[in-house]
Formats: structure tokens, C-alpha cells, sequence
């Protein structure tokens, strides 16, 4: 097990997060941090004043889920059926500039004499607040200037942006604000990190028009070669001279200094290619007759609704409540609720691995979905099946038949550069298949199975049957693939593969009916091979309990650990990939989240010695693992580890765990810690369409309470040092388990 | 086995190969077939005067052995480790070019009446000869115009081409010749093909200094990334007016056609950094002072005693006759024989695999070399032992102690692109290793091997030592490595790998010397575990007869070989890697080869099943293939079929088989038609030092004659109708064996 040293950085609070000094050399972290989004808009926690002084310390950020730019992906040897585009999350308009002068002395934080500089984000209305208390060298006054920012929840295509500027000790001075949309803005630079993002550089936004009308001042761009367009746009609540530079729209406005400013700026982005001018135009004009008061309402009022559901409270540690908090308020603002966009690696709040998404929305983030707002989870299915013709597209590439889901992908199309650790990751497809399993047992929503989830069940296990082979003495294999732990590539047999297919396969005959049978060409011979190959699904097991996590894993050496020092992790920046394969290694969990996700196909005693098995070789260099095994580590009574683990996932993105915060939060390790209580500590698994709950209370804390929806219920668990008490709070009766034994709620 | 239909392109001649119509389709083609070479310079049969008709139907090209340009790889997503740089064998200057104009009229291919246009090269004198017989359409006029080239054997730096005009049916013309040295080339574009070459694109050679001085017409110039210089020039037999334009030098000479016209251009490439013009400059005073029909006559001689030794008579089949001929002068004249060069697998005659030199040197090149010229293969070992340092930065690169060779290289580091079938490929040490141990046999030279060919054992079997691994109740594997065959990538335990790495192991500890042990900080202990390694060494074996390929061939589906169709081929062009991988099909002889290589490591019943088993599973996609299995085809007496793979290697290249001898010959399927008759139908072996073999006689012969030195004898192996009889040429009295019975010779 990997040891972490837990190290504060930010204070801890109950609902929010907040820092109150300004370092500049973690402040593209606290960027990070401080992002506001809603899933389809994400404003990065950067300053509202451009200065110089800034230059390498900020990563200025606005993104726009789906919103990318492709280039071809060029290969050092080439070969067929590679991926041919890269696709990178684009940064957009910067709708944050505002310059603030008194006297003609710019008012920064590398100007005058700071003694309060905060920026904070609430959990519980979703806004960003900024304060600084700013007093001037040359001549001593002083003035507080706040900002709050929203990104709205329930209006997709709004932000807002409040500026007050308040005299302290003065009653006279020139005071000038100018207030702007920057249109020339690129994406980060790579810095070789192939975590990191990026593969073109320079402005690929072309301006297509511009925007002055009834107070808005916008731009319609479009991008060179992906040729979307977005139209980005900015209304402030009272007139001011405007102003266009070359890249920069604004607004500007003189005070005298007598009394308290406040301005308010409305924002909007629009990236869809048709009516965009005039969708903005509309959006601005409601957001500003609204006002920001009414919009900072609508928001509260949605997080009220959300944290209804979504709230875990844990007592006995405050820091570990507030990253549960934290994590959970992140994943609302990255995720795609739209139908049309997904759940981003990084969501909305960085450039890391280029805004694709991954496995991590269906197998880390959607179980939290799905059981605290299951319309949302929806509508990520949606958006995967959105997706089928270009699965379809690209098990044709490999000369499959059926479909295969991309690894990496924005637009639908696969967009993974190495396919090693790519495309050969075909779990993807059961992963996903799991992720509609989950949402149909949970919500009970077989009409969406019929409509959409059937069909994907049935193209991806064409391209299963159809790579796959039934081998004589073995059953049914699955070759040349890479499962989860990237440590190890292109291998046979994945165990974690070949039981989500198993499953998928299962789900799928199971679930047929004659007429989708039909209207899809399923034939009997076809049923019969799923069957068949569900049934022989070949797992590489051993004399003993031990489970290979592939054919060949168990022969390789393993991994010089004691040889290994701490400056060489994460292992794939400082060793070949050649070197690292041929070794017992893991990046992150396998064969141990496979005991998660098929909970019931594994004994006690085989969970217990693959877990003493693999967890030793597990590096955890991937921010994935450690909330698999903090639900393992709970299962098998390992509390220690447990909680070690789930600190580990909870604070990823908190205490930067892997020094890379800046490029974005870890939008799965965040949904790890929700899966760490509710999976680990509660023991929820699923069998037989019924809730099962095996509660366990570390002895660090007191309590821990959460809610989860199921079949149209609302049910909340409250376990604490005298037990656990379950709670309906809404819905019909209904029977659950609690270490086997039934309830009645 | 793979059907090929045999189609004689070019008429069966005994010492030439030539053409006697101009097909412009086909022209890329011969230009490659008729290229001539030392080693050092290569330039290819082109025509000599420039035609606006050839564009896309012409690859001028003349190349220097070793002399290359760079460019960074760039991969779609890099990491640690990977190969940096491409390494692109460059054209340089072009010295053909020769414009003849008679009454104004250009004489070409594509003007006039043609009535007579041939191409040939001899494989006696080493010369290219091209005859044209032209007729004006204007004026009725007739002119025979004949171009000889050759490139000395004897004067690495020298080549020249001789210019002669016969008047046929007239007395009075205005002839005017133009002769040039053309300094701005460029390498071919790109077209796709991951078997082609080229990175970069537009002229690379820059022009530091002209050259004008005696006659002499030169250029000094150099590339732009690799920092390398060649001095380039020309000087003709007769003084004319001389003209410089943008990209050529040339002279000029007007002439009244009452007479013959013999003009001799000596040309000259020196590729060195230092005295590169001074040299040059010597260089062509010299063969100009000896004159073409001196040089001829060096050419001649030099080939005499090639032929001495190394060639071939079959009787019985003219077109095998034929290419075995072609096949052994074009290795000659690709080898690089100044221990500073090796042998690109294209040799100089074309820029396909970039000009790279890989283990076809030493598995299919060298056996050839050691057999018939061993001074020439000891200078490739001694260019690869001028490489150890860079193998030694390699096995850095890869977390590892000892040396690793680049899996295909020109300057020494790695430069393949794709390391699953590239730098994955370690066996390229042991391949090495195995020339170095031939040669000592073969030679006797135990001097080379004290003084650099332990040093580069000691250091590659560290490598192996350290990228190995002893796992308990397997013994020593060797896990995550590429073997030959390149469809089947990143396995474990390659057989054909491990015995190479055990035999290695055993020769290294053989030949140690407690000197040589203090030279090198060997260590008993490092002994003991190479002993131990090369004893308990692992193999795939299984409870038959068939023996793995890897640990995980066997138990992989089949490919679908019924199903793919002949369009198909090579399934690396049509096929994903991923899926190639997943199956049981090969690119090449793999294991076969180890049966070749390791031939006492086998039972005759493991060669007969695991033949029987492997021969139906290979594409032969790779050229270097059906050598290996012509040789086990004969000795499990399969003549048939040992004599259809043999036809398949001896004509890969005249024949075209892969439909890319544009991009140059393939030297190691030249070389392998040597070893199907040395190794295959005389079965030689080599064991406990003696020579051994074992002869048969395809029906369709009468008789095959060779000759190989061996420790200081020269020795003449004949087998006809009535047997075999053995010659010893000259040399002491030495025993051999035939069929494993004894003689004296």
C-alpha cells in the first residue's frame, strides 16, 4: 500500500472551501479549485485582473463541455486502424477580465498593500466570492473589492459576474472599471506530460462576427478544423462607454470614488452551430432582467434540491466531511446533463487529458449519480447511445463486428494516440453495459432498456463474440486486450474483462425479448453463442484461490519495489512502458474491482487472497484505485486500510495528492470517496434486484449518514457507534438487507 | 503455406539481369534492379537524361552507406524511454544526369523513334550498360547512344559513367552533350506505407562550398539536424565549357556528328567531415588519370575472386541459376566493408526502411559473408562492437544494466517508432552475439573475440541478466519482449529468444578468460548466475511434441485465414495491429527459426510437429520468412515444399513477389536464397566445431556446386545424380562430415 502523507492545504470548513492568502506559486491549483461550473460551462477560479506578474503562475480557463478542437494525431510508425484525430477540450472566451483603477494606479495584487485577499467557494448556493482590501502606497486609501461568480444550474448557457467596489477610508477619487470578453485566448502549452493536454497550439477560434446589440457585446467564433461554432457574450447591468481593442470587447466606467460600486455581468456561451447569436442575445437578456439575486435564488434552490439527496455526513473527521462536500458539489458542476455531453476526466475545470472522457464516468461516477439523481445518470446513457454509430464505426476498424465504444473520446470517435493502453482497453464497452445494468435495477426503467439499452447490449457483445474466440480446453477467450491496470498491456484473458462480458452477456439474454430480437436481427444460434460463452467464460484461476489477473500475470518477476524510490513514482514518467509491463505491477486496480463490481462471483476466501495478493503490487499511481480498494479493505474487515484509502480518495483534489490539480480535479477519485462509504463502509451491493447492506463504522468516526434513491424510494442509512437505522423517506414499503437479514422499510 | 505464382519478369541470362523495352510503369522497379553499388555508394539504374514524362514514374536516387539525416519522432502520445529520433538514409547529389541533343531535338525515351533500348548489369564486371538506338521523326537521323556505369569495388569513393554517341546513317550534326552533377535532391515523399521511408520532406543538404578546380566539379554540402557533410563532384574525360545553374554544375561540349563520341564522367562522394574536399579532389584525379577501361579491368578482377568463393551453380533451373547470381552481386554491392557501415536491409539501392540496418545482418546477411568472405563479416561485427556505447545508453533508457543494440538504426541509437515491434525486439543482442560466435567458429579468429567480441557478450548478456527474471518452479524468463515474428507482440517467454539468450550465455561463459573476467568486473557470482540462467533457461514446452511460440501462442483462436482474402496481404497493411496480435498467425518464421539457429536444441520430432503445426499459421508477409523454412523443409525432407520456399527467397526480388522493389531489394530474402542451398539442401551445421552436412537434391535439379571457407580452407561441395562429393580447394587437410559419416578431406 502506497503512503500518503496527508497535508492540509486549504482550511477546513463544513460548506466551503476557501483560501485566505494568495500564493502565486500554488495558484493554478487553486484555479482548479475554485472553478464554478454546471456541467456545461466551467469558469476556472482565476483572477478577475490580468497582471503581468502572473505570466506562468495562472492557467486561465473557460471550457464548454463537448466544445473541441481536433488535429490529425500524427504517429512515429503508423499502422491501420489507428486513431486519427486528436480531440482537445478548447479553451473559449475569457469572460472574467475586469480592471479596476483608482487614481490611475491599477488596483492588483502585486500593486498597493494587501490586507485581505480571499477567494472561496459555498457548497450550498454554488457561488465563487473573491474579497480583497486594497490600500494604495502612494496615497493610503483604501477600498474593498468583492466578486461573486455563478455559473447557473438551471440556465445552461448563463454566468454572472458581481463586481462591488467599496471606498473605506475616502470619499473622493477617480475611480475607473473596465470590464471585458477576451476573444483571443489559446490553449495551455503540453509540457510533455502525457497526462496533461493539448496538441495544437495558437488561436483556433476565428472570429465569424461580432456582437454589439441592446448591451450585449459578443463573438461568434468558429474553430479551424473540428468547425463548431460558440457564441460567447457578456451584458453588464448599467451602460458604460464601450470599447473594442483587438482581442478584447469592453465596457468601461468612471467613478468618483463618493460611494459603493456594484456591477453585475452577465455571461453567456452558446456552442451549438445554429441560432447561436441569437440563442445569446435571448439568454442575456432574461439572465439581466432577472438580475443576479434571482439567479444566486435559482441556484440555491437547485443545490438545496441536490444536497437533499447527495449529502454524506460523517462525524469524527471534519476534513473528511468537507471533501465529501466538496467532491460531490465538483461532480455536479462537471457533469453533462444535457444528453449531449458527458462527464469529462478533468469535468469542466481543466485541460487534463484533453477534457475526454473515459470508463470513469460509467464504472467511478455513475453509481453516484444513479443513486442520488438518477435523470441525470439518464441522460449519460443517452449520451453514450448518441454515440453508437460511431462504435459501430469503430469496431469496423478493427474488423469486428458490432460496436466498440471509444476509449477516450469527445465527439464519438476514438481518440486514444497509444492504443495499448487505448483501444485494447475493449472493457470499455461492459463497463458501460454495467453502468445500464446498474441504472435499470436502481430505477426500474426497462423502457429506456427497450428503447436505447438493448440495442448497445447487443452491438457490443457482437463485437465481444466476435473478437473473442472459443478456445478448445479453455471456453470462450478473450486475447489481446489490456484491462483496467494500465501497468500491464495487451494481454489474455483479463479477468476483470472477461467477468463484465460474462455479465453483460448474461444481462443481455436475460433481458431479450422476441421483439428486439426481431427488429435486430438476433437470431438463436446467436442467443445460443452468448449463452455458450457466458457460461464457458474462461478465468485464469490457479490451484489455490489466487486468480491471475490475466493468463500471464502470475509468472512475471515482480517489480523492484525496495529498488524503487519515491521521486520515480508515478512509474510511466520514469520507466518504458516495456520495462513496466514485463513485471508483476499495477498502475491501479483490477482483479480487486472487478471483487466490487462482481461482487458475487468471488468467495470470501478469494477476495481475501487476491486482495493480500495484488493490493502489495498496486502502485496506485492512477487516482482511480485507491476507493476500490478502501471498498475491498472495508469488505474484508481491513478497516485501517479501509480509511486509509478512503482519505486518500476523498482528498485527492483537496491536499493534491498528485501534484497535478492544476490541469483539472479527478472527477472519478472525487465519485471514489461517495463509493467508499456507500460500496465500503455500508456494504451496499445489489443481488438479486434487492439492496444489501453490510454496515461497518471506522473507529476514527461517529457516525455517517447518506441517502440513496432506489425503485422510486428515498432511503436514508444512518449508521453510528449504537448501529445502523434505515429510514424511507419517501416511496412505497420495500424490503432490504442488512447482513442478510431482510427489513422492511 | 503461401501460394506465389512465379512470373518471370526480366529474360533468364546466366551472369546478367537486363531489360529490353522501356516500360515506364515498371521503370521504379528496374531502377532498383539495376542499381549499382560498392557498399559505400549506391546509385540507382536511372535513366541519364532528365524527361518531364518520368515524373511519378522515377526515384533518382544515389545513396551513401551511413550517411543520414534526423528528425525527432514525434508520437501521439510519447513516454519514457521511447526512440527520439528518426534516421533517414538521404539522396545526395544526383551525377547521372546527361542531356543529349542532336539539331536541336532532345534525345529521349519519349521523343523520336525508339528501336532498340536496353538495361543491363553484369554480374561478371560489375558494369551497367544501356544501349539506345534513336531516329530522329524530324530529319530521319539515326544515333546509337550507349551510357556504361559502374561503381569501383576497389576505390570506395569512385564511380563513373562512360558516354558514347555513334553516328549511324548521317555525317552532319549538331550534337550537343551536356553533362551535370545535380545538387539539389530530395528523399521520396512519404506515401503510407510503414515499409517505405522518409520523415522529412524538401531538400536537406545544404551547400557550403563549390567546387571548381582541374575539372573538377563539386559541392560540399551538409544536412541540416545530423550535422554531417559530403563532398560530391564530377570530372570528365574531355574539358568543355563549364556552367553553373541554381541546383546544377555541368559542362558542356558541341560536337558536328562526322565522328563517334566517347566522353567519361568520373564521379566521386566522400562523406566525411574532415578533408572531404581535398579527398574528393584526389580521388578523381587519380581514376581519371587511370581512365574507365582501368577501372573496368579493377572491376573485373575484384569479381573474379568474388565468384571464387561465393558462387552458386545449380543446373537444372536457369531462373534460379539466374537469381542466385543477382542475389549474391547485390549483396555484395550493398555491404558496407569498412567496419564504419553495415548493410541496410534495402542495402543502397532505395530508401525503404529508411536505409536501417537490423538483425537481417546477422541472421540471414552474415552467414553468407563468413562463408564466403569473412574479412567482410568481420568488419560488421567490428561496426557493431563501434556501437556498444550506444547500446550501453540504451539499456539505460530502459531502467537496465549492460547494453542493448538498437532494434534498427544507422548512427547507433534506437530509432524505431514503434517499440512493441521494435526496441521490444532484444533478441537483436543475442542475434549479434550469434554472428559473433559463427564467426569465431567459421574463422578461427579467437583474437577478435578477446579483444572486442567478449566485451559486447559480457555487456549484452548483463542486459538479458538484468531485463530477465528467475521466477520460482519456471527458471529464467525473459517477459515482455517481441520475438521475430512481428504478429505477436509484448509476450512472454519467446522461445525462439530464450535458446538464442541461452546459447549466448553458454558461449559467453565458455570463452571467459580470467583476463577478460578483471577487464570487466565479472564477478563469480555474475558466472554463476549466467550459468544458472542459461541452465535453467525456460521453455513453453507442453506435454506433446509442439512447443509454444511464447508462453501464450497456444492457447490464442487461429486466425481466420479462410476468411481474409489474398487482397488481404500483408495483413499488417489491412489489419489493426491489436487484432493481428490477439490470433495465432505469424508474419515469419519464428520458432523455425530457432530449429535453423539451434538445430541440436531440437528432436527430429519437435522439428517435424512443430513445423507441421507453425508452417500453415505463417503469412510469410515478411520477406525474411520462406528462407527459414525452405532450410526445415529440406531437412524434414519436405523437397517440395523446401523448393518452392527456396524459389520464393532466390526470386523475391527479381519477381517482385512484394511489390516493392521500387523501394529497394530486399538483402536478407538475397541472402536467404544462399542459406536455402548451403543450410537447407546441403545441410550445413556447425557442430562441436565441425562442419557437417547432410545433402539432398531437389528432383527438378541435376546438381548444385558451392564453395565456403571455413578455418583456412577453402572447400567445394557438389552434389549431382551420382551424390555428393567434397573438394578441399585449398587449405590443411580437415575432417568433415557428410550424413554424419566422417571424411577427410
Amino acid at each position: 500500500m502506497k503512503q500518503i502523507n496527508p497535508s492540509i492545504i486549504y482550511p477546513i470548513e463544513n460548506w466551503h472551501v476557501s483560501e485566505t492568502e494568495f500564493d502565486i506559486t500554488t495558484n493554478q491549483r487553486s484555479e482548479t479549485i475554485f472553478t464554478v461550473g454546471n456541467g456545461y460551462i466551467g469558469i476556472r477560479g482565476c483572477l478577475e485582473e490580468n497582471s503581468s506578474e502572473l505570466e506562468n503562475h495562472t492557467l486561465p480557463g473557460t471550457y464548454i463541455n463537448g466544445f473541441y478542437e481536433t488535429a490529425p494525431i500524427i504517429y512515429g510508425e503508423a499502422a491501420h486502424g489507428y486513431a486519427k484525430n486528436h480531440q482537445t477540450i478548447l479553451n473559449v472566451p475569457n469572460a472574467l477580465p475586469v480592471t479596476i483603477t483608482m487614481d490611475g494606479e491599477k488596483i492588483s495584487l502585486f500593486t498597493g498593500k494587501i490586507t485581505n485577499h480571499t477567494r472561496k467557494i459555498n457548497f450550498k448556493n454554488g457561488l465563487y466570492e473573491r474579497h480583497i482590501t486594497w490600500t494604495s502606497a502612494k496615497t493610503g486609501k483604501q477600498i474593498a473589492v468583492s466578486f461573486s461568480r455563478l455559473v447557473s444550474f438551471t440556465r445552461k448557457h448563463i454566468a454572472a459576474l458581481k463586481i462591488q467596489v467599496i471606498p473605506i477610508n475616502f470619499t473622493q477619487a477617480d475611480i475607473n472599471i473596465e470590464s471585458a470578453l477576451q476573444g483571443a485566448v489559446t490553449n495551455q502549452e503540453h509540457d510533455g506530460d502525457p497526462r496533461a493536454g493539448a496538441t495544437f497550439s495558437g488561436q483556433v477560434l476565428r472570429t465569424k462576427e461580432t456582437i454589439q446589440q441592446n448591451g450585449i457585446l459578443g463573438l461568434v467564433q468558429e474553430t479551424l478544423a473540428s468547425e463548431l461554432e460558440i457564441a460567447s457574450g457578456i451584458k453588464h447591468s448599467m451602460p458604460g462607454e464601450i470599447t473594442q481593442k483587438t482581442d478584447f470587447w469592453s465596457e468601461k466606467w468612471y467613478f468618483d470614488g463618493s460611494e459603493p460600486i456594484e456591477i453585475t455581468k452577465f455571461i453567456s456561451y452558446v456552442a451549438t452551430t445554429e441560432n447561436n447569436r441569437e440563442m445569446l442575445c435571448n439568454e442575456l437578456a432574461t439572465a439581466s432582467s432577472l438580475g443576479f439575486d434571482t439567479l444566486l435564488q435559482e441556484q440555491t434552490a437547485f443545490l438545496t434540491d441536490f444536497w437533499e439527496t447527495a449529502d454524506i455526513q460523517v462525524t469524527g473527521d471534519d476534513a473528511l466531511q468537507q471533501a465529501l462536500r466538496f467532491n460531490a458539489f465538483h461532480l455536479l458542476q462537471s457533469v453533462g446533463r444535457d444528453g449531449k455531453t458527458n462527464i469529462a476526466a478533468k469535468g469542466v475545470t481543466g485541460e487534463g487529458y484533453e477534457g475526454h472522457y473515459f470508463w470513469d464516468t460509467e464504472i467511478f461516477i455513475f453509481p453516484f449519480f444513479v443513486f442520488t439523481k438518477p435523470e441525470i445518470a439518464k441522460k449519460l446513457l443517452k449520451h453514450r447511445y448518441s454515440l453508437l454509430p460511431n462504435a459501430k464505426e469503430r469496431a469496423r476498424d478493427l474488423a469486428c463486428s458490432g460496436a466498440l465504444f471509444p476509449w477516450r473520446t469527445i465527439n464519438g470517435e476514438e481518440a486514444s494516440a497509444y492504443y495499448p493502453a487505448g483501444t485494447a482497453q475493449i472493457h470499455i464497452n461492459a463497463d458501460i453495459m454495467h453502468a445500464l445494468k446498474l441504472y435499470v435495477e436502481v430505477t426500474g426503467d426497462t423502457q429506456f432498456l427497450r428503447e436505447k439499452g438493448l440495442e448497445m447490449l447487443i452491438e457490443t457483445s457482437r463485437f465481444y463474440m466476435d473478437y473473442g474466440d472459443f478456445v478448445a480446453g479453455r471456453g470462450f477467450t478473450i486475447n489481446g486486450v489490456t484491462g483496467p491496470d494500465e501497468y500491464t498491456a495487451l494481454i489474455n484473458n483479463n479477468t476483470y474483462t472477461n467477468l463484465m462480458v460474462k455479465d453483460q452477456l448474461e444481462f443481455l439474454v436475460a433481458s431479450l425479448t422476441e421483439e428486439i430480437s426481431t427488429q435486430f436481427d438476433v437470431t438463436d444460434t446467436e442467443i445460443k453463442q452468448w449463452k455458450q460463452a457466458a457460461k464457458q467464460m474462461y478465468i485464469h484461476r490457479t490451484d489455490s484461490a489466487l486468480i491471475g489477473q490475466d493468463d500471464s500475470f502470475l509468472t512475471k518477476g515482480k517489480w523492484p519495489f525496495e529498488a524503487t524510490n519515491k521521486a520515480q513514482y508515478p512509474l510511466l514518467l520514469h520507466f518504458h512502458p516495456m520495462k513496466i509491463y514485463q513485471k508483476q505491477v499495477l498502475k491501479q486496480a483490477d482483479l480487486i474491482l472487478a471483487m466490487v463490481l462482481q461482487s458475487e462471483r468471488f468467495t470470501a476466501e478469494e477476495k481475501l487472497v487476491n486482495y493480500d495478493y495484488y493490493e502489495p503490487l498496486t502502485t496506485h499511481d492512477s487516482s482511480l484505485s485507491p476507493a476500490t480498494h478502501a471498498i475491498i479493505a472495508a469488505e474484508l474487515d481491513r478497516m485501517e486500510q479501509a480509511v486509509s484509502f478512503f482519505y486518500y480518495t476523498a482528498r485527492t483534489d483537496l491536499d493534491d495528492y498528485h501534484h497535478n490539480v492544476k490541469d483539472g480535479v479527478h472527477t472519478a477519485a472525487m465519485a471514489g470517496s461517495w463509493l467508499a462509504i456507500v460500496y465500503g463502509f455500508a456494504g451496499l451491493r445489489i443481488k438479486n434486484g434487492n439492496l444489501h447492506f453490510q454496515p461497518k463504522l471506522p473507529k476514527e468516526w461517529t457516525s455517517y449518514q447518506f441517502r440513496i434513491t432506489f425503485q422510486g424510494r428515498l432511503i436514508e442509512v444512518t449508521t453510528n457507534l449504537k448501529g445502523t437505522t434505515y429510514r424511507l423517506i419517501h416511496g412505497e414499503t420495500i424490503s432490504i438487507f442488512s447482513d442478510n437479514n431482510s427489513l422492511q422499510l
